[in-house]
C-alpha cells in the first residue's frame, strides 16, 4: 500500500468517524444531562412507528417562543432596541421631539424615563416606528437594521445572539418531522424578517403580535398600510389563542422562558397523548444573563413554580449549555 | 409465448398506456380550452428550472376562496345552513325561541324573514350557534354535521359539493411545489372540519373569518371558549390583510368566483414577475347553478368587469368543466 492510499484511508475514516458521531449527536451543543436526554429521549419515542407514542407527521407541531427562547431579550426587547434606533434615525425631521415625551427621553438615552412613561408611552413610540407606512417599507427598514444594528453590550449583530443549542434543537425536530412554529409577542412582521435566515422557519410559520393593517389600491397599485391600532397581543392566553387561529392544531412540544408562556406550555401539555414542555432559565450571567423571577423583562415566577408540578424540563442555561450564542447566522 | 404471458403483456401494457395517459392530463375533468390551457402553462414556466419565470419552491403559494370556488355556495352558504340546522336541534331547549326573531323565522323556515333580520338576526344566529362553547365541542358539532347533514336540492353530503375540477387543480399544483391555502369568508373552524379531507389542506394552512376565543383552565384542563365576538371577517380587504398576517408572503396564484375576491386577486396579480388570477363563472343552471352580477349570495359584478383589463382567466362552469362535483369526498 503506498502510503498516499494510507493516509487517504485514513483522513476517509476519520471524516467517517466525525460525521457518524455528528449524526449519533444532533445537540453537540447541549452537555450530556437530564435536558439533553428529555428532548431526545421525547422526539425518539414519539417518531418511532409501533411505539404507543407514536405520533403521525402531521400532529408533529412544535411551538417556540422567541425573545430568550430562541435569541437574548436583555437588556431590553431587540424590537424596542429597533424602535429606539429608529426614533434616533428619524429625529432630524423631527425637531418637536426634542421638546416632546416620550421622544425627549428616548434621544437623551434616558430609559427608565421612556419606561416611566407607560403604555401611553409605548404606543406613541410603536406608532411613529411601526405604522404609518406600507408593510413592504416597513419590511425594508427591518431588514435594513437587522443585517447592520449592534447589540450595546456584546457588539455581535443581533442574529448572532440567536442561541444555538436551541438552532440545533429546532434542526433536529424537523430532520424528524416535527412542524416548527414561532409563537411570540414580539411583532410578526419584524420577526419574518429573520426568522427565515437565522431560524430556517418560513413567513407562515411565524406568529406573533400584530397591528392592524388597511388594503388600499394606490395608483393602480395594492398595498397594505399599518395602521397604529393593536390587533393581537401574542403573549401570556393570548398565544394558545393564536396558536388555534393560526395553527388549529393542538401543539405536541412548546419551548418558553417566561411567564409570557405560561398558558402555551399549559394549553400543549395539558392533554392527552405524549407532551413535552421546556422552560429556557437564564442563569448564566457570564456569557448571557441571569435572571428570573423579579426580572422586568422576560420574568419566570409562575411558570417556574409550576414546572416540577407538570414535569416540564427546566434548562439550566450555564449548566447545560457548552455554548451559547450561534455567532454567525446559521 | 404461451397466452397467459401475452395476455399479462397487453394487460401491462393497456395499464401503462392508461396511466401515462394520466400523467399526461393531470386536470382530466376540465374541457380542452384557454381555462386549462392558462393553468397548465403558467405551472409549467414557474416550475421549470432556467426559464426567466421560474419561481423558488418557498415562493410558490396560492391562495383559494372557499364558498362558490371549491365547493357549492347554493341556496345559501353551507355554513347558513348548518348555523339553521343547529338551531332547529337546540330549539327543543328554548321554547321561547317560538315567539322571539330571527329564531322564529328559523323555524318556520321562512328565510326571507330570517333575510330580513339583518345583521342583528345574523349575529344572535352566530351567537347561539357558534359562540358560548368550547372550541373541541364545536368542532365535535360541526363534525357531526358535515358527516351526516345533505343538500336541501341534490340530497348529496356537503362535502360531495366539493368541484372535481377545482380538486385536480388543487392536487396539480402540489404535486408542483406550490403550498395551497384557503382564504375564505367562512368560518376557520368549520372549514378546518372537512379541508384537510376533502381537499388536502391542513389546519395551519386555512385562513377564514373568526370570532374571538377566551383561554381558560377548567379544573386544570385547559380550554378555548368561543366568544360571540367578530375577530376577523376575511372577505374583500380583509383577504389581503389576513394573507399578510398569516402567511407573509404575496401569493402568485388566487382563485376566487365573487367581488368577496376582488382585493385578493389585485393583492396577488398586480405585482411584479409572473402573477394568476382566475375566477370561476357559475354558467350552468342544469348542473349546479346559475348566477352572477345580481345574486345576493356570491356576487360577481366588479371582479368581472375587472378581469379582462387585468388578465384573469374566467372560467366558465358549463363549458371548461367535464364533471362539477367530486360526488365522494377524495
Amino acid at each position: 500500500m503506498r502510503p498516499l492510499t494510507l493516509a487517504a484511508i485514513v483522513v476517509t475514516t476519520f471524516l467517517v468517524l466525525v460525521s457518524s458521531s455528528r449524526a449519533a449527536d444532533p445537540l453537540p451543543s447541549w452537555n450530556a444531562g437530564a435536558s439533553k436526554s428529555a428532548i431526545l429521549e421525547f422526539v425518539k419515542r414519539t417518531t418511532t412507528e409501533g411505539r404507543s407514542d407514536f405520533i403521525p407527521e402531521k400532529d408533529r407541531i412544535a411551538v417556540f417562543d422567541n425573545d430568550g427562547t430562541l435569541w437574548c431579550e436583555q437588556p431590553a426587547y431587540f424590537q424596542l432596541l429597533f424602535a429606539l434606533d429608529r426614533i434616533r434615525e428619524l429625529a432630524p425631521q423631527h425637531p418637536e421631539w426634542k421638546e416632546t415625551e416620550p421622544f425627549k427621553s428616548v434621544l437623551a438615552e434616558d430609559l427608565k424615563e421612556v419606561a416611566a412613561q407607560g403604555e401611553k408611552g409605548i404606543a406613541q413610540i410603536v406608532a411613529v416606528t411601526h405604522a404609518g407606512m406600507t408593510t413592504a417599507e416597513f419590511n425594508t427598514i427591518v431588514r435594513k437594521w437587522i443585517t447592520t444594528a449592534r447589540h450595546p453590550k456584546t457588539k455581535k449583530l443581533y442574529m448572532e445572539m440567536t442561541y444555538r443549542p436551541m438552532l440545533e434543537v429546532l434542526a433536529y425536530l424537523r430532520e424528524n418531522g416535527y412542524k416548527t412554529f414561532i409563537v411570540s409577542g414580539g411583532g410578526v412582521e419584524f420577526m419574518r424578517m429573520f426568522a427565515e435566515q437565522t431560524y430556517g422557519i418560513p413567513p407562515e410559520q411565524v406568529i406573533g403580535s400584530s397591528i392592524k393593517t388597511k388594503f388600499e389600491l394606490r395608483e393602480n397599485k395594492p398595498v397594505l398600510i399599518r395602521l397604529p391600532e393593536i390587533n393581537s397581543i401574542d403573549d401570556g392566553p393570548g398565544k394558545p389563542e393564536n396558536i388555534e387561529l393560526h395553527i388549529g392544531h393542538r401543539p405536541v412540544m412548546a419551548f418558553g422562558n417566561s411567564d409570557g408562556d405560561l398558558q402555551m406550555l399549559q394549553w400543549t401539555t395539558l392533554a392527552e397523548g405524549p407532551r413535552f414542555g421546556l422552560i429556557v432559565h437564564h442563569t448564566d450571567a457570564e456569557r448571557e444573563y441571569a435572571y428570573d423571577r423579579s426580572s422586568q423583562i422576560g420574568r419566570l415566577d409562575k411558570a417556574l413554580n409550576e414546572a416540577a408540578q407538570r414535569g416540564w424540563i427546566v434548562v439550566d442555561m450555564k449548566k447545560d449549555w457548552s455554548q451559547v450564542f450561534s455567532d454567525s447566522p446559521q
